[in-house]
């Protein structure tokens, strides 16, 4: 098979999830790897996995919950990266989700780099996101229009921006995030990068020499 | 940090869970590269997953379902292994996880054989593995003896003996299937046997020359 090296990586996230931290920490080197781009893309998990799966979130399941609290902080350590639970209550991540989509929406690069502040600062630094305040002092420092960002959250045109995203996730299958989509390969997972990996070097998920459980 | 590699890797498997199926495809060999052994340890994902976590069975989760449908089969490629969706309704593992703990109780090994049996049975053959004879067929195969068997899993010490391996389980953080304790560590997943290995390997989470996400 002949797949097009100009498609990018579709990568479904939510600032509000850990393990979208440590894929957005990954994603983009993986892809380079590939000579692929990375397609960024939020969702909202409250609605796909709460409403739509009508599951409790993760932090409120019982025993899970304790897996999360070991599990994070190890996978940070295996990725390398910096991580820090942050103890804030009632968050979310609409704010910064329409900011990422109009940013977007203008200058895609931009964006991204917006959603590596908003990641880190949630996940490295436990600063809130949830105010259009938070979201425009990220965006500020990037040098976008904090007034324009402001009003572009809190319109009409920036919520249903939002709505039509979280629709286009949902078709395409992305219950939870990290979710990546790789030449039509839908996988689920921060712990799943090894995947998207094998699917864009192999396109197949046999080969002989596998050797996917071992360093 | 020293290890005692009389240690066992602790396996808990649900036959019901096409992942407990793929761990129990590769647990025994990722083991023995370490010089372990698996301690076999039976769950009920009806308790945990249902009723203490208050979820839905993951086949009746919308969009999730979808996917498991998608990932399972290249999961069992991936591990070269033979899969098929058994399509059987109402199945449970109640009396094929009391019968493996009844012949773990003289043989852990001969408990091991049936265990493969049983998953072998359910997700290559498609034959259903709820019922006493379900069950008494495949132990004979091993030499068991049937009537004895069947009496055990009906009684009332039969039935307790799985209760208390479910409480066992469930202090152990093992909420879903399959689960690995390996020196200590808790791990999660039919995908995350690469954990297992490298916890075994390094005892840490992080090092130097990190490409767990690479083939």
């Amino acid at each position: 098979m002949n797949f097009d090296t100009r498609t990018p990586i579709i990568f479904y996230f939510d600032f509000i999830s850990p393990y979208a931290y440590f894929g957005s920490t990954q994603i983009e080197a993986l892809a380079a790897r590939h000579g692929r781009s990375v397609d960024w893309r939020p969702t909202l998990i409250g609605i796909t996995v709460l409403k739509i799966m009508g599951m409790k979130p993760l932090t409120q399941t019982p025993i899970k919950s304790d897996y999360l609290r070991h599990d994070a902080p190890r996978m940070a350590a295996a990725y390398g990266v910096p991580f820090r639970f942050h103890g804030l209550k009632d968050i979310n991540s609409l704010a910064a989700a329409r900011a990422f989509l109009w940013i977007k929406a203008t200058d895609s690069a931009l964006a991204t780099r917006f959603a590596h502040r908003i990641f880190r600062r949630l996940w490295v630094e436990s600063s809130d996101i949830t105010s259009v305040d938070d979201v425009c002092h990220e965006a500020a420092a990037l040098g976008v229009n904090g007034s324009a960002l402001a009003e572009a959250i809190t319109s009409a045109g920036g919520k249903q921006a939002l709505n039509d995203a979280v629709q286009i996730a949902i078709a395409d299958g992305a219950f939870g995030v990290p979710f990546f989509i790789a030449d039509g390969e839908p996988i689920w997972g921060g712990d799943r990068l090894w995947m998207v990996n094998r699917w864009l070097r192999y396109h197949s998920w046999s080969k002989p020499d596998d050797n996917h459980d071992r360093d």
